[in-house]
């Protein structure tokens, strides 16, 4: 499936890659896609394999907030 | 000698990581701090080793603009 978060705190690159690279190394992640301007992380996942709440840790162990 | 660099765009600890590293591997440099509220770079830096234009350079490789 694939769900939209809301991300605090993204402003560069930089944290655009810190992000995609979180999510994308997590068993069950498809596809990863941040827009920085919107502040949003669209993530296809398997929900078989990984929950919502697991996506969203790891993008706060970034140093993001998850709305 | 210790030059302040006035630089646009770093907006978050990845940007100042940045910047950081890419001057701190230039021999002749001793010594750099990025204030992010601020837009600034001090660098303290051995003028017989690398010239100002070589600090800006590598500033700039890393996507910011030195005024």
């Amino acid at each position: 499936m694939t769900t939209t978060l809301q991300v605090q705190g993204m402003t560069c690159n930089h944290c655009k890659m810190a992000v995609t690279n979180a999510l994308q190394e997590l068993e069950g992640v498809n596809r990863v896609e941040v827009h920085l301007e919107k502040g949003t992380v669209d993530v296809d996942y398997d929900e078989t394999k990984i929950s919502l709440d697991k996506l969203k840790e790891a993008i706060e162990e970034q140093g993001y907030d998850v709305k």
